[in-house]
């Protein structure tokens, strides 16, 4: 990707540059579209991870070395990237829409493609940011794998602990601890499952307050409410499961979005609003995986490339 | 991707081996749920592409490379594969499904994953097969970017012809000839453009007879239905563009299906029918490409393990 030469008008503009916006935008440029990216950072939430076992092709490859990847096969293109800019409004104009930055920039394009992911809910305690990948991480479904053998915290009020905690048993982890302030809140059938299910132990009415481990998790420092007493759990793992934000603020009022502010789609990635498209981890779809956000990034550059076709 | 040892009942059974099949496979697999593939090969249609440039993370691969890269990654994962058999039917049967093969085996699952993907309709013509990879492809999207510059043809009667043409056109093709035994049907905006781009040409009321080339394409035969003429227009490249048929006949009854015949999913990627879920080409979704199909065999494994935990 290179640095613009002060080129504002654009075809396609991509909002992020995590899988599903890098192949987005890669998807668009080879369409014959001139194509911009503007994202904060390249990588997205993949730049995160440990270790990446499910992106279908290669066998095991950390985080960053994907991105990296990513970031050179995106670069032969010919896509525009312009990074450090955060895309703060979408307005329509004209035959397509201006894009204004926190920074300060106004773009052009005639479609929108919005791929800025999901940021997860921190705990904000501390050791938690020092050891994401190292024992640390927001998706049981990405990590649960490496974690066989091992004793395991999932930290979180309701329907999602419960499915990371049955999910860490199916796969042969240790023992897992359920940690929650509050009961536990999940459909009575899963309910039934985590009470049946001997490795899972459900803590209730505690809070986490430290991340302990220097260079790996090494355990978890939680308080019980009612006593006020401290205590440090023996961990592996730490899978924090308190939700997250789908990070698209910037399009209130344009285009339709769920309960979880996810923006909801069509099987085309079209949103509610013509000309603009979504993909990845932003919208309502099932599963947060890297092939996922890099299929709908694709889907959504050659849907936008059909319509713009078609004008 | 080991053979069997006699075991025929399985939480999850994948029809179809090419990256839609083989990513469901995988995070089936990775899910706990005990999971077989069948197939009557592996790789599917991306094993047919002469080079593949936007897998995201690959900068250029063969068609058979990045199968045989897909094929070891997945083997890693205990998937059981059953090659060289052709899934012939579905049928309910008590909390699951019997899968019939045309070899005469008998399978038992509690999900179903349909991943047989589509067959293009093939001209039958001389040069047709032997060339495929090599100048002849079913898939302009894929492959326009290789023919920079060179001359190519299209066949086909309609609006795929015509978007691949000016797709073609767009991306810097230098001369594009549509070749069609009837008028072009298309859209009339799209007609419209067609007729505006002064590097298309439409032979209409023509039969292509022979794809001539040895190692590479070199030219397409073609006869003038009135006059019956024979010429030899030189070509490097001729994108087949007369449809395709989705290779699921045996759902027939089962699930519903559009009027190309391809199984109509929702974004979980689940059929009219609970507990089959489908993914990739066979589906009704936009863009016919490996990282699509792939995603969304990722989403399909994911909603069907989903489903099978709240059972």
């Amino acid at each position: 990707m290179t640095e613009t030469d002060g080129q504002t008008d654009f075809d396609v503009l991509v909002a992020g540059a995590g899988p599903a916006g890098l192949t987005a935008g890669m998807y668009s440029a080879r369409q014959g579209l001139t194509t911009a990216v503007v994202t904060s950072d390249v990588g997205g939430q993949a730049a995160w991870a440990g270790r990446i076992d499910n992106y279908l092709g290669w066998q095991a490859i950390t985080g960053p070395e994907l991105v990296a990847a990513f970031r050179e096969h995106v670069s032969l293109f010919g896509v525009r990237c312009f990074e450090g800019r955060l895309v703060s409004a979408i307005v329509p104009d004209g035959p397509g829409f201006s894009v204004y930055t926190r920074e300060g920039d106004t773009f052009h394009a005639l479609a929108v493609i919005i791929a800025t992911g999901k940021a997860p809910n921190r705990l904000a305690v501390p050791g938690e940011t020092e050891l994401i990948g190292r024992g640390v991480s927001y998706c049981a479904t990405c990590d649960a794998a490496f974690f066989s053998r091992r004793d395991v915290a999932v930290v979180g009020p309701g329907e999602s602990a419960a499915d990371a905690a049955l999910q860490l048993a199916a796969l042969g982890v240790n023992r897992v601890t359920v940690l929650t302030s509050a009961p536990l809140k999940a459909p009575s059938a899963v309910l039934e499952r985590i009470t049946a299910e001997p490795s899972i132990t459900v803590r209730e009415r505690v809070k986490v307050t430290r991340i302990e481990g220097k260079d790996r998790v090494t355990g978890v420092a939680l308080v019980d409410k009612a006593t006020s007493i401290e205590e440090i759990l023996p961990v592996a793992g730490v899978f924090i499961e308190t939700g997250a934000i789908a990070a698209a603020e910037f399009t209130a009022g344009l285009v339709d979005v769920n309960g979880k502010g996810e923006i909801i789609v069509d099987r085309s990635c079209a949103t509610s609003h013509p000309g603009i498209y979504a993909a990845g981890d932003v919208t309502n779809g099932l599963g947060k995986q890297v092939i996922i956000a890099a299929g709908e990034g694709a889907r959504a550059a050659i849907a936008a490339g059909r319509d713009l076709k078609r004008r």
